[in-house]
């Protein structure tokens, strides 16, 4: 028998069992060549192997084996941070290891692997499984690339479903509950940050959830910390949107789709990015966030996610098949990802143009402003009491006549208003037009590259600043855009990536 | 800047990086959610990212982040022993973190679960890369189940083309060197422990690795280890081969097919075991181990590894096709897998067997003698000076004089004999037939099961002893195999699951 120690390492939604290599009571490279173990508690070991499942308390781990008597002693069982808060047990504890009774829906991954067809059952038992912390990423891999080679449509119903059913789902007395998503790509795309005080200024509840920036040099969440705090667990989120009819806060701290979590801490390294797995990553998540009709904004370019009409078409249909079956009204609104949307990229520089807007400043961009109402008038629609084709020509009378602001101040109070000065960073490098001419398109993914190296979004005030967007003329030397930065090497760094190519297209006149 | 450190954790052929969480450098999530880093040593950064490949000395590695500062300091990059060695630069060193460059052969990857056929160039890509660390278990698992949808035959070339080329390739001057190689999956085939010794005392030169049991109760490995030393490395091997004419030794020490060692940490736990992951394995080894003729034993039962008769054609043609292809002169064997092989199950079990057979003992084991003579006699007509169809006789005169024998003798003193008493466990436990009757078959994964319980291989002495093999008449009460242990908790796990299902089925007389 072994006691158990916390080794304070953070493996990220992976279970490691650490064992010296001096153990005793077990051949260490037994287990190694098999990668993973079963951790049990004493009381709950069954009378050996091959005895069905036991009474609970085991944990399959990956194995790892320490050489180093002052990390773990050769009678120590030591469990990553996650593992010992899922284990449970007290260090000191006796535990056993095992060879791990086989996770049982690894075998559906097998079968999805051969290329069969994987009931509603057998999703639920994958990610059940998921959730739980028994696949270790290189199965989580070897189910995600099963799926990518292809799922139909009824199991994406199904997969989206299983994540729904793990989830802590939340529910919302009274009110229409509304909620909008768009499937990302495009910098300096904040409308939420304008969506959401425009529908809770209309009376509706819309409790949303952002990421933060992953690859990209802003997310909604990023954004939004520039004005409040929005690392918010549960609780405090509920408090929020019963008191101000809405929330614009980060989803990490809120178990929406617990499996999610998980599935995409493999999904984004591997850069597996299929429709099948976004369609139930987000609806799964809408469903637990207790949406009663959702909005969801498909931008299509050449540098966007999806390229194509007929590929925004294909998706938007598997989108309204699964939302369909699972009684999510649906409306799905494809637009326009030919450019980046406002003129800033970056946290503090988005955040100015989302308060231009609802400032109704003069400046304030048009594109941004536009798409917002045109996604707000989308979610008015869901309240029966607004006329047919009405909602837009209200979102936009609740943004000129203040209301929209006010929300977002009542939103920024509840919240918790943050002292960050709205100011860009402070070192600045105007890119200039190489050519006169008319600005043909802007390519979203150079931007984003451009702006990450400039140091957004871990430095807030960090991205770049557009003077010009498509269809604007311009001559030779005047600048593009500036680059703003926090230090002079990521500065250099972003003009050097700027100066091979811009990301502007533009045509002589 | 870091200072580097060595982490005494063994991550099993991943290279894991460790960073502290109050780093002031960095911020550790960030990172996180890529899962993976690229550490630099100082003097090879380039200006900047966004410049082309650096000199050199770029490790990507897994990040975990430690939360304790005893394990790792604020200003310390830790490396998992592995990695450490592959970085090569000494404790206290300079280094910085970078997002990783992308690994460039996953785009092959990222192709290939799309659908695509990959090029023998993306193949060397991939295997390079795999073979070099640079790939975590969650991509070899994306590169695998991306494989198992669909593989051409030339594809399989050209994958087992890349994993010979990156093998430490063995070169032996002027004799014929053979080779022999079962695909596994029936306890007690340790028929190489016979055919190596024969081929030997004919004058052919056959350098021998084998594995060790992973799932199974014993490996070649784990068996001839029962009487000499296997555990040995490339220049031990050469002498011993120049000496003797062969060995019996382990392959863990012999880098003939570093990717596949790679590959198969993840194969092995995942389960997937595909034919053309099989064929590229096997013959990759072959082509770097040098040899010019091998004889390759497929087993075919209701319970090996391959099942039908047409699963076995299927899989002769791909491995001809491919040795074809490589040059390499192939011949198949397809035999009988209906039951275990030889009387005994577990390593000094199986050595017994072995040792009655090579001594020619009256009641040594007809089936394993028979079934290394076939493979042997097939070697032994690779020599050119034997007639056609002679190659069984001479291997049979080989035994029978007893110069086989001297052959393993030869062979046990030039590896290091081994001490061990050739006893089984002490512990036994005869398993009673439940009828009258004759035996149709024995099931060769539940023998396994049951072999692997009482504690083989781990336990030398552990395993299964049958007295009744197919075709014989049994009378219900008397023993049709002893189950041996060292334990009394394992013979009871043994005897247990010997008792749900012995595996033996009897017919009625």
């Amino acid at each position: 028998m072994l006691t158990l120690k916390r080794i304070a390492i953070d493996t990220h939604r992976e279970s490691i069992a650490y064992l010296s290599r001096d153990c005793p009571l077990y051949r260490a490279e037994e287990f190694l060549a098999l990668a993973k173990v079963e951790v049990t508690a004493r009381e709950d070991r069954g009378s050996g192997p091959g005895n069905g499942p036991g009474s609970g308390l085991r944990l399959p781990a990956v194995l790892n084996i320490v050489d180093d008597p002052h990390l773990l002693g050769a009678n120590e069982l030591g469990l990553s941070e996650e593992a010992f808060r899922l284990f449970g047990q007290p260090e000191g504890m006796p535990v056993w290891i095992d060879h791990p009774k086989p996770v049982e829906s690894l075998d559906c991954v097998r079968a999805k692997i051969q290329g069969r067809v994987l009931s509603q059952a057998e999703y639920n038992a994958v990610i059940r499984d998921v959730a739980a912390r028994r696949y270790s990423k290189m199965e989580i891999a070897a189910f995600l690339v099963g799926c990518a080679s292809f799922m139909t449509a009824a199991e994406v119903l199904s997969l989206t479903r299983a994540m729904a059913n793990v989830g802590h789902k939340l529910d919302w007395d009274h009110r229409p509950v509304v909620d909008k998503h768009c499937i990302g790509g495009i910098p300096g795309n904040r409308t939420s940050m304008i969506v959401v005080p425009i529908v809770i200024a209309h009376g509706l509840t819309i409790p949303k959830t952002s990421s933060r920036a992953i690859t990209s040099p802003a997310g909604t969440a990023d954004t939004m910390e520039v004005l409040a705090r929005v690392d918010i667990g549960t609780d405090e989120m509920r408090a929020i949107v019963e008191k101000t009819g809405g929330c614009l806060i980060w989803g990490g701290r809120v178990n929406l789709s617990p499996a999610d979590d998980v599935l995409i801490t493999v999904e984004r390294p591997l850069g597996i990015d299929t429709r099948e797995q976004m369609v139930a990553s987000i609806l799964s998540k809408k469903v637990t966030a207790g949406a009663r009709h959702l909005v969801l904004d498909i931008p299509v370019g050449p540098t966007a996610k999806v390229r194509s009409r007929a590929d925004a078409v294909r998706l938007r249909k598997l989108f309204e098949y699964v939302a369909g079956e699972l009684g999510l009204p649906i409306e799905i609104v494809i637009t326009e990802g030919l450019e980046p949307i406002g003129r800033g990229i970056g946290p503090i520089l988005e955040a100015r143009d989302v308060l231009a807007v609802l400032r109704n400043e003069p400046g304030a961009p048009a594109d941004l402003r536009e798409r917002a109402l045109l996604l707000a008038g989308q979610l008015i629609e869901a309240d029966p009491a607004v006329r047919g084709g009405q909602g837009m020509r209200r979102a936009r009378e609740l943004l000129q006549s203040g209301a929209a602001l006010r929300a977002m101040e009542r939103l920024i109070e509840a919240q918790g208003p943050s002292s960050l000065a709205l100011v860009p960073g402070p070192l600045g490098y105007d890119v200039p037009a190489p050519q006169d001419g008319v600005v043909q398109s802007i390519d979203c993914l150079r931007m984003a590259r451009i702006a990450r190296l400039a140091g957004a979004p871990a430095f807030k005030g960090a991205g770049l600043d557009l003077f010009r967007k498509t269809g604007e003329t311009v001559r030779k030397g005047e600048p593009l855009y500036r680059i703003h930065a926090g230090l002079q090497s990521d500065l250099g760094f972003a003009a050097d990536l700027a100066g091979r190519d811009n990301g502007y297209v533009i045509a002589a006149t």
